[in-house]
This record gives C-alpha cells, sequence and structure tokens, in this order.
C-alpha cells in the first residue's frame, strides 16, 4: 500500500521486493508514485482504474479460471479493478459482472450463468451494500464482500456497506476491509487455487505488496 | 407508545383518547400494560406479536386495498405486524408477505404478483436490511423501510438496517426509525387513503397513539 | 449522482440515458461533469444551487400540484433545491417555503396556508432537525424529511438532523440520507402524482438519474 | 447521586452531609436506597416520579419566581421533576408546563404566558429534542435544555435528542448531560437567584448531593 | 454563521440585518466573506482571532461588569474571542484569562481574583475540556463551558472535551456545540445582563446573526 | 438463530427444516429452545458450549479433513464451539487449537505443526483480535477471523476485535460478524470441500439453520 | 478476568495457577465464582469492592513504597480497589488518596504531600475523567490513568472518561482499558519496582491472572 | 504542538520557552512553523520524519541506555520518530526496531535480544495495533502502546488500533492518544530515568513543548 509513504519510500520497497519475488503489486498508488516507481522498475505499469502499479516477471503464467468478481457500477470500479489484478496477479483468470447493482435485479440475472461457474466470488458494493447478501443467496460458493466508500451522508465512508454485509443474511460470506479490493483479490485466489489443485494445501501466497 | 411510562398511566392516557377518538392504539405495550388498560378500556384488545394494545368503537369501517407488509421472518413479525394494526385501524386492508428475505429471492418473486397490486409498501428487516432496496428496484410505487433489531454483533440494534436502508439505490424509499412498525404503518395508510381517493387531501391521520 | 465518478464516466451515462429516456439528471454535479456532459448532450442545462445537470425533453409537460418544498434558510438550499428540480421533472408543480426555521415560528406560521394545501410536504433542515416535526404536528399529509450536513461540531455532518428527524415525536414522517434532495423530491412526486390520478398505481418513477 | 453506590454507602454519605448542611438532596436513588436513608435521617422523604430523596431542615425557606421548567409528556416527568425538585431547594419557585411537545404545538402556545413570565426556563425533551430550539426561539431569557434517554432505536438512549439540542439554531440554550434533571434545576436556580438579587453575585449553591 | 454560504449570501443577508438592528455580527466567516460585506456595509470590520465581521451602529454602548472568558492558550483562542465579540456586542464587559490551563493549574490560581468577581463565566477548552469541571468547583456562579475541536487523534475533532463537559462533576455547568464562542457569549450575556439589572427579564438578545 | 423467536417458533421451523433436510442446526438457543425442539425432534441433541441444537440423520457420514479452529481462551469456546459444530455437519473433520492467545505466543507455536496441515482456518478471538493477524503471517492458507464479544469496556462488545480483523495486516483474512462461529464454520466448510475434492465448485451448503 | 466463564471454569483455572505460581489473583469475579473457587482453594479470600478472589501463599513478602492510588469518590472505588490489590501483590506498598475529585480541587492539595512521594501514582476517574490530567500537571512521575464507568447519559460507560484521559494535555500519562484497575495496578508495580531497583530490569510480573 | 497555531505564534512561543529552559521542542510541526521558528532561534533544527523542531543547549548531555521504540514499518516511522527525539531530549538513549510488524513475526524474533535489553519499550502500531500485546506477552518490562492513524476504511483513522491496545490480553501495557510519539517517548523516558536511577523520584520532565 503506498498510501502514508512518499514516492521515494515506494520506489525503494518496490525495488527490493523484485530482488526476492518476480511479481509486484503496489496498491492505493498515485501517479507521482508510479512515476518513482518506474525510475528504478523500468517494467512497471500502472493500472489507472485500480490505482495500482504492477510488474510481472514470471516466466510462465498460469490463468486457472474460477474466480468472478461483480460489482454495482461505475463507482465501484476502482475497487473491484484492484481485486481483479491482484486476482490475476495470483495466477487466477477472473471473469467480471460489473453492472450488477441490487436495485435492477434483472441484470444481476442476466449474469448468472458466469456466476454459477466460479467457485469464489468477490462482491463489491457501496451504498447499502446488500449485493452479497443476494448473490450469497443464490450460490453455494464462498463469497468475499468488499464494502466501498461510495455514497454520501449516512453511508459514512461505507460504515453502511461495511454492517450490511457483516449481518447478511446469507452463509458462507467473509468480509474484507472497506475498499480492500487487494484483500479480497487475494483471499479469492489463494480458494480458487486450493479448489483447482485439490491438493491440501494451496500454493504460496503473493509477496509482493510493499 | 406504552415504553417508559407505568401501566397506570398507560390505562389513564388510554381512557382519556377514547373520550375524543373512536379508536385506540397503544404501541410496545406489556401484557402488564394492558391489563391495566382492560380496567377502563373493557373492550381493549391485545395483539400479542405486535405488542400493541387495540380498541375500535367505529359505527363502521373501511378497508382500503392498496397497502402490502413484507418482511424477511419470524423475528421481524413484531414491528410488520405493528404496521399492520396501524394501517388497519386507518381504513386499510392489507396484504402480507412475511417470508421474503433476501437471501431466499426466489419467495420474494413468488410474491410480486401480490407486490405488483400494492399502492404503497411497508418493507420490514433486520440483519443487513436489504430487501427495501430489493423491493424498492422492482416497483414504481412508494416504499416505507422499517429497520429492525433483528440480529447481533455489529448489527448494533438495527443500526446496520437502518443506515443500509438510509443508503438504499433504490429511489422512491423512504425510513422510519428502527422497530418503528406504527410509524411506517401510519405513512402508508396516509399515502394509500390519497392515492385512493384522488382528491387533493388524504383524510384525517389516526388520532389515537398515547 | 456524479460523484465518485469521472466527468467523462458522467457525460458516458448521461448520453446512454437519453437514448432511452426523455428526461436526465445528474445530481451531486460539479461544473467540471456539466461541461463534460453539454459536449454530448448541447441541450442541458445546470441548476448551480441544486448542483444539478438537467435535460428534458418531453414533448409536452405536466405541472400536477401538490408538492411543498420548504427549509429553513440559505444552507439549505442546495438539497431544497436539488427536491425541487427532482419533482418538477417527474411532472409536479412545488411550491416553495424557503425561510422557515424552527427559531423563528412566526414566519413557518406565515407559511400554513400555502403548506396546507400540499398533499405532500419534503421539510429539509440541519442543525437540530427539528422543522419536520413541527411541520408534521401541524399537518395531515405524508412529510419527507431531509437531513442536511449544515452545521458544525456535534452536528457531525448532518447526524444530528438526520437522528431527531428518525425520531420524529410526529408521526407520518418518512426519513432519507442526509443532503438527499433527489431521493425525497422523487418520493414525494410519487405520492403526489397518485394522489391526484386517484388510480390505483401511480406513474412510473423517473428512469433518469445515472 | 446514589446510582454506582451501595444503600449503605449512600445512607452513610447523606448522614455526613447533614451535618455540614441544613439540605439533602439525592438523586437517582432506589427505593431501597431510601429505605437506608431513612433509617438514618428520618426525616427525609421519597419523591417518586423524581426518584429524589430530600431533607430540607431549613429554618425559614424563601421562593423565588423566575424558574419555569417545560416538558413533552409524560415519560419525560422524571428529569423534569428532578430539575423542580432542585430548584426548589435552592430557593426558586418553579412554575411547569409539563405538556408542550413539537408535535402539538398549540399546547405549547398556551403555556406562553406562563413561559414570557420567566427569568430561566429549564426545557426536557427526549425523542428528537426539538423543543429547546423552539422554546428559544419565543423567548429572550437563557434555555437549560435537558435531553432525556425517552424513545427508542435510533434514540439511542437520549444521544439523539443531546445532538439536537446542542446544535440548536436558537442562541442562548445551555445543554446538560442526558437525563440530568439535577443539573439543570441547578444551573436555572443560579442564574434566578443572580436575576432576583440584582447583585454581582448569586448566593451559595446546594451543597447537598452525594 | 457564514460557513455555507457564498460570500455574496453573506453580504446580502448582512445588508438585511442592519436594515433592521443597529448591530451586526457575522461568525465563522472568511476574508472573502469579509471582502464582499465591507462592499455593502462599508463600516463593518472583521476581527481575525475571533473570524468575526461586526458592525456596531449604536448610539450610545454599555458595558455591564460581570462577564469572564477564560481558555487554555493559543489554539482555542479563535472560539474564546468569538465568545468575547459576542458579549461585547450585547453590553458586557468581558475580562479574560486565556492561559489557564489545568496541567498548570497554578496559573489558574493566579486569575482567581478575575474569576471571582465575574457573575458568569465561559470557560473554553479543547482536548481533555477539563477546565469548566475545575472552575466550576471553585466557584458558585454559572460557567459555561464551549469545548474545542483543539487536539487530534482521540479528540475526534472536539467530541472528547464535548464529552468531558457534559459529564461535568461540578454542578452549574452548561454546555454549548464544539466551537460555539458565540452561543456561549450571547448566553452569558444574557444571564449577565439579568443579574446586573436585578429585574425580572433580561432585554432583548442580538438581532444580529445572519 | 434461535434469538429473537420463541421456543415454540423455534420448534415449528425446526420440524420443518428436517422435512427437507436431513440435517438441523440452530445456533444461539436457549435450553427452553431446546426442550421444545426435543417435544418435536425427538432425536436432536444440544451442545451446552455451542448453544446450539442439532439433529443428524445423514446415512452416512464424511469428515474430510483440513479445517483448524483456534481460540484464546476458555471465554471464546461458545463462538469456536459453534464454528466446529457447524464445519462437522458439513461434513469436515475439525482440528482444534484452544489455548492459542497472543500474549503468550510460544503456545501458538506449539500449535503450528497442526495449523500448518490445515486448508483453512478459522481464527476465533475477543479483546484485541490480534491472532489472526498473527496466524494469518504464518500460513499461507485462507483465515477466517470471528471476534467474540469477550472484554469489557473500550472492547465495545466485540468492535474493538471486529475492526482490528478488518485492518489486519495480513492478506488472506476474510471476517465475519461477532460471535458468528456458525457463519465462520460454514465458510471453512466451503472451501476445505472445495480444496479436498478439486472440482469446480464445491458441495450444497447446510439447508439447516432457521 | 472472571467474567465470560463459569464458576466452575474460573475455580478450574485458579486451582491450576496455583500449581506454578505462589499467589492468584482473579479480577471481576463474582461472590459464586469465590465459593466455586474456595472449594479448590481453601486458602482463597474475596475482596468484596474490588470483586477480587486473592491467594498469597508467598514465603516472604515485600512492601516496596512508592505506589499511589487516588480517585474521586465512592463510585471509583471497585476499580481503585482492584489496582491496589494488584500492586501489594506484585510486592508493592500502596498509599491511598480515594477523595480527590476535581471539582472540590481543594482536597486534592490536602493529599499532595503523599502523591509527590509517590514513584508513580494510578489515577482513577469515571464522569469526566480530569483528574489524570490535574494530577500529571502537578507531578513529575508516571501517571497510570484508568476511565471507569461511572457516570450515565453521555458518560457513555466510560467513554468520555477514556477520552478525556487520552487527551491529556499533561505529558507523561499512560491510560488502560475503562475500569481496568488490575491492568494500571500492574504496570504501576512493574514500575516502581524497577525504579526501587535501579537495576535494569524489573523483576517478573504476576503469572496469576486467568 | 504547532497544530492549531500560525508559525508566528509557533515562533513566539518557541522563543518564549528558550528563555526558562536549555531545550525546545516542538511536535506536529509544518516546514512553515519551522521557518518561522528559526528566524526567531537560529540554532534549531527540524526533524522530517519525525516533523519537529528540535533546539537543544545543554551543557552536557546524558544518554542513559534502557528505552527501545518499535513499530511495524514506513508508515509507523512519523510517530516512532516523535518518540525517539522526545525521549532523547529526555537524556535517554534509544534503540529501534523499526521492521517488526506481527504478519512477519519472525522479524520481531530477530529484535528480541535488543527488546530483552530494554528497560521500557514503546510499540508504535497502525492497522490492526496488535503488536503491544505481542511485545507484551513476551517481555517483563513497561511497553507504552502508540497507535497511529496508519491505515484505511474501518481503520478509521487510527481508532482500530487504539481500541485493540486498550483491550490488550497481555498485561503490563499503558496507552497514549493516536499518532501521539511525543507523550509516549515522554513517559518512557520518565520510567527509564526512575530505573535507571533507583531513586525514589525520576528527574525533572521536559519544559520544552509549546
Amino acid at each position: 500500500m503506498a498510501e502514508g509513504k512518499s514516492p521515494q519510500q515506494v520506489a525503494s520497497i518496490a525495488s527490493e521486493i523484485l530482488q526476492g519475488s518476480d511479481r509486484l503489486l503496489v496498491t492505493r498508488a498515485s501517479p507521482e508514485a508510479f512515476s518513482a516507481v518506474r525510475e528504478v522498475v523500468p517494467d512497471a505499469s500502472y493500472r489507472e482504474t485500480a490505482r495500482a502499479i504492477v510488474a510481472d516477471r514470471r516466466a510462465s503464467r498460469r490463468a486457472i479460471p474460477g474466480v468472478m468478481v461483480a460489482c454495482a457500477g461505475t463507482a465501484d470500479l476502482p475497487a473491484a479493478s484492484e481485486a481483479v489484478v491482484t486476482a490475476e496477479l495470483m495466477d487466477c483468470e477472473v471473469e467480471r459482472a460489473f453492472d450488477v447493482g441490487v436495485a435492477g435485479i434483472h441484470r444481476l440475472f442476466d449474469s448468472m450463468p458466469a456466476i454459477r461457474r466460479a467457485r469464489v466470488i468477490v462482491v463489491v458494493a457501496g451504498m447499502e451494500g446488500a449485493l452479497p447478501s443476494v448473490v450469497g443467496g443464490l450460490v453455494d460458493v464462498p463469497v468475499i464482500a468488499v464494502p466501498t466508500s461510495v455514497g454520501y451522508g449516512a453511508g459514512f465512508q461505507g460504515l453502511a456497506a461495511l454492517l450490511a454485509m457483516l449481518n447478511s443474511c446469507a452463509p458462507g460470506v467473509g468480509v474484507v476491509n472497506i475498499d480492500n479490493g487487494f484483500g479480497a483479490g487475494y483471499l479469492a485466489a489463494m480458494i480458487n487455487r486450493a479448489a483447482s489443485a485439490g491438493t491440501a494445501r494451496p500454493g504460496r501466497g503473493l509477496d509482493a505488496e510493499p
């Protein structure tokens, strides 16, 4: 996470990470932080919507299908994209359903075939945060819920959505911090890789976040 | 509201109300309060689920169709029933859909024909409070949302549901206090009578609550 | 709602909406968002006080009387104006009483004749949020209460007013989110149209908000 | 204040106070505490509504007119009565207006002649706590506002009323703790005695509260 | 209060006020607001520390002694100065003790002679907000407590000080909103004028705040 | 969940569930609720520590290894046991580490061999809720964190632990509601079954909770 | 801490502790817990005010002077006594000043000679929690501040005092949890023993709390 | 503390302090404040990471070993550095362990030899604030815990870390305000000096903070 660190500090940590890892992911990064990183990591790229700096030096890449990331609309895209980037860096192929708010539930139903294919679903929602409950009631796979700070007034910067998700009446829902697309993508990738492998232990995590 | 008053105080106020009105409604009433009221209002009855004391001395009763009260399940029944009792005392016929939680959304769809008949819908929900958003997205009539204190932990006695409802991404939703079935039934009846009459002014409210 | 979206995103959504609708309403819009919208919607106009972008391509317009919007003073004008714009776009004629704070209650009484004419009243207030209770005690029609973030310190950006309105001792009050003039205007228009028509169903809502 | 102390502790402190004072006031006292006090202070009496233990051994008593205590209804009586008892023990004559809620504002106006006579007004209110703002806008004397824990749900045990009073748009309002009738009566008596005397310093306070 | 209003709106209201009053006070005013006001009220002046715009056209001015304003230090000066300006405009002479924090209690004791002369004391404090309790325990006159937003972290923009003051174990303390020097100065002046006059009713308040 | 329902309501729902399922789980159940259930479900048993009513009529039972439930001590046992019961009913074998608080971290290390065997770990903690962060930093498998209401004062009934877990600096942590052992056990079992099967879709959930 | 554990669980843990330690301390213990403990630890005693179960089997006891415990009054005695018991079990002699509230600051000054003798001071206070700031300003030794849940309304069960203490304008103040006399006594004893020894490391803590 | 004061006010106070002291410490200082201070205190220096202005005119300096300051990473450096600067100005030598987060607990163990040498440990942590509990469980010396505002979303600007630290299950932990490195360094130095001297009273504090 780049917040709370100067661009120089971010660049220095990024450089250090890539000495021990073949991947780099810096979340919540400003364009200024990216400029500083690119000085020392020329192959780094900036995912603007996700506000993420990425470098990927893997010799071969896997893309294990099974992760779905769903959200309600435009304003939730930063967190949803952060989850996508994270899971992709962790060897997963990610399907997207980015326009499925509860107030237009027919759009959610249009996406049900894709949703039903997933082994784990990341659901990103601000405002009243109802989407994970609805999705969780429709599927039998783990749902990782990401409240976002989208909204105003009594949304209290994501608190309303967070509380809603923690109180989901659908079981099988795990919640991460407000706007924490990284944490959700990471957890989803862990689950997907384990489900894919059918082995006792999923592979290593992503040792790549300053 | 009987809470915060002694049974004797409730009985005394109830008696006074019936001197100027043909109806009595006392909400949040304990059995003890009812016993005291029955001493002075022998025709009073006690709606146990709604925790309401009712007396109805109207010469003729109307039952204007158009009000629907929906809730998710057993634990929401007290607030939902309070809304029903209130709207009925205010000349409305009330349809019920009492098993339509968002985590089992097919049950909600089974109730859609009745829901679509309504001119105003009271939606009662605890936990994550997502039901009003889903219903609001499916209909074009006013939705009165009642958060309930059902839940535990991060539900904070209804706060989670309240915040969710205030942040509903469906427009056309008005919210009342936690567990305030009375307020919702009252407002719904006002709206229904106006819509029924097609006159500039709905009839008088219910001058009957201590 | 334009907040949380880039001007380009707003413009793109606005353009899309007008392909399926004859009206456009974008709330919480900055002048920058308006500039971007005007590029693609040349007939759009900007209501500065309401911070709203509006386009209205209806062949004929109705103006059903019955909606009153009341607020206490200058600082509440943005939310109050947002409610007015919304209800007007939904075929309602809106009366205004924009100087009726509880601390100068005689001004409220001066407006009572107009207030009594209304079929539904939107009451906008910040600070202690007392106005809906006072108005609700004086009329027999639905009151839609809009807390505003006006105030400072223990007003907590509108929380004080929100809580006050949820605890109104006058029945018949429905509350929307802090500063949510759009939601209040929408709900009021729904109620007014139903009351005007005297039919079982009010007309369609406003399918016009990104 | 008797809360948080055992009856024996209360009795012991009460006895000690009366060795140095001619008056005793114990607030928030249970009947058990009163029984213990009466053992050692036989002339103590118990004000049930105010939950206060009182002993008054003054040789001569004054009753300076000028204090008004107003509240909305039955459930606010404990705090209002506590204010009355306190001010009376501090040499003030207290007028009462105990049925003047904002949702029935005509009753407040019926009490205006008495209210206008007061030099200082204690206003007690739960729920939305709007009464001090309305009263403060009608008079030119200090208003001492007492929020009460009357209400439920989003009243949060008096928090809603407290915040409303702190944000009163009428100037000249000082606020005390939730349910703190004692503090309000004490402050009102201080002000009334000073206003009555027209001297630079009001008399001594009430050295009588354990 | 100028916050939430444009400079033009402030100037327009200021101009209007001075048509019916001989004094103007605008609190929480920016230099920009002052520039706009001075265009239409050439005799207005700006009190920088208090962030207040003042115009005073009284033919003769009174300065009734009896008000003391105390605070702990530099960062509390804006609220304290606002209280001073307000009380002075309301015909009071104000003594100051601006360096009397509880952590250096000897400085408070150095000011005791002046404090004891006062008929009413405004105590301004941020951080832990302890000063009103200490002062209230030392005097027998009304204390008006003003919490300030001075501090950081768990001060929560003045909430810590506000709660401390509401829970003061010294009786005779009335509290106003965070940073509300205006409200405290107004209430103190009301009390001081009444105490000075020894009449049943203090004079009129200050009809001068937009 | 039995809370908020009468014993009779619980019994009636339990009976209904077992008509469509071979398993029953009722959480947060009082002994009274169990008595009522046993009347209609004679083979039900009561897990006292977990406060859970269980009936298990499966013809054959599986016990897929891979779930670990860890907690810090005695007071966390109810939530931890609820997680164990739930996962066992969902075909999982559950290892326990019930004495591994962060303040005695050597005990955690003693359990590391068992913890490293797990495919998913439920970590239950009250007080400061630090255990999931420490465990999450030691393993590469999903951690499901359950805050408990254990503690007092500034623990705020589990809020402190909940916030700590949501802010875990270890990635791969999903959080459920305070004391929600059921939700954690359910989610862990979902993940474990998927990881065990290595198929695209985990089996059906537990359709057994009223 | 006995809360959240059954008497049998407490007794079992107590018994186990005494197998590895010569001292036992169980805080927040009910009389029922004590009865159960006395069954298995016959030499245990119950400190009623502190609600603590104690057993002390040390062959020789030290009593290092240097710890002072100060509080404002009767209702703070449980937490203050818990601090005293804890520090005494940890080889410290404890002076007490149990009647030194800020609203009667002369009593605090009467205790100053004893306070000045201390090497570390535990200050216990509820309500506005101002005492640690005042004491901290008068001495040059560490102050351990214990907020208590004494108070009502906006004291929010000790939150007001807690926030005040965290914002103390006197440096050298460390804060523990609400009502946590144990933690304060433990920390004070650690400091006192180190200061007494003048060695680099204080002795071992108290391995004695279930 | 420079926040809430103008650069000129800071400079003026700084100048005044150095007339009575040989050391100056100004925390939370902007570069602008430093520029103003350097005008009047030419020997002042600015510690950028700690955001502190320092002047040290002591004739001879001591550096008593015994204080350790530990934190988890880059974003906690400002508060940690503030603690270091403060303790150094108070005659202490400070060891640092600035990379010891709980999610990589092996790094903490690498630092254990240094940690075990300390007589008092300042532990700085944001996010979930778990580090003080883990450290407190490993040592027998006082731990001063500093929550930081590092994090986002449900970290609530340090509230999560603050609550976690107040609920630490390790005894011997005292907590200071969010980001209050100064307070922690001050308290740690007090303790260290006393432990070093082995006398009854630590030396004077640092009379150097505006």
